[in-house]
């Protein structure tokens, strides 16, 4: 998978708050379907529609042995979407920071 | 907005390449529509669509003085987006570590 389409697939799947949801249940350790099912006021048929979803993002990967498939997240797949959003953040901000300080100068300094 | 309404509208927002390669754009900063629109291969018309659905996530705020409307990207929803993220990889991650210690500890450790 190139690598925006990966970020593609990442950001889409957390788009969702029951997918960010379950993301947030998986950060704190495995679990099963029915485990991450537990809490969310919806059916098992969505459940698994959603864990599909962040399956083919590649933020969480599950293990089916024997009749129990087992979920957990993909801390590199956060980290790849989190790094994009770090680096435009720190660039707006650097320049933010740029322009204050240059708003800040006092007027003789502009014209040397 | 709520926190979780906002999160989704970013996210989804992000889940875009031309939308990303606009915030990028803007991250370096402001920008026209005319000015963002110059290095996409596609029609104005669907520029503007994607500025709007920006805007509406909250990443792009826009002014119109005259006849030109100025794009800026704004850092503090790309934060809300990357904190969410940050939190959840950093909840996994320091249950690996705990986990990865636990099975490095030796084993008369476990039973004292």
């Amino acid at each position: 998978m190139l690598q925006y389409q990966a970020l593609d697939q990442a950001f889409m799947a957390l788009s969702d708050p029951t997918r960010r949801a379950m993301v947030e249940r998986l950060s704190l350790g495995p679990a099963s379907v029915s485990d991450l099912a537990g809490p969310l006021p919806m059916s098992m048929s969505a459940v698994a529609q959603h864990l599909k979803v962040l399956e083919a993002s590649g933020l969480v990967v599950s293990e089916k042995v024997g009749r129990v498939r087992t979920c957990r997240v993909e801390p590199q797949a956060l980290s790849a979407a989190e790094h994009w959003l770090n680096e435009r953040r720190r660039t707006a901000e650097q320049r933010l920071d740029r322009l204050g300080a240059l708003l800040a100068e006092p007027e003789d300094k502009e014209t040397p």
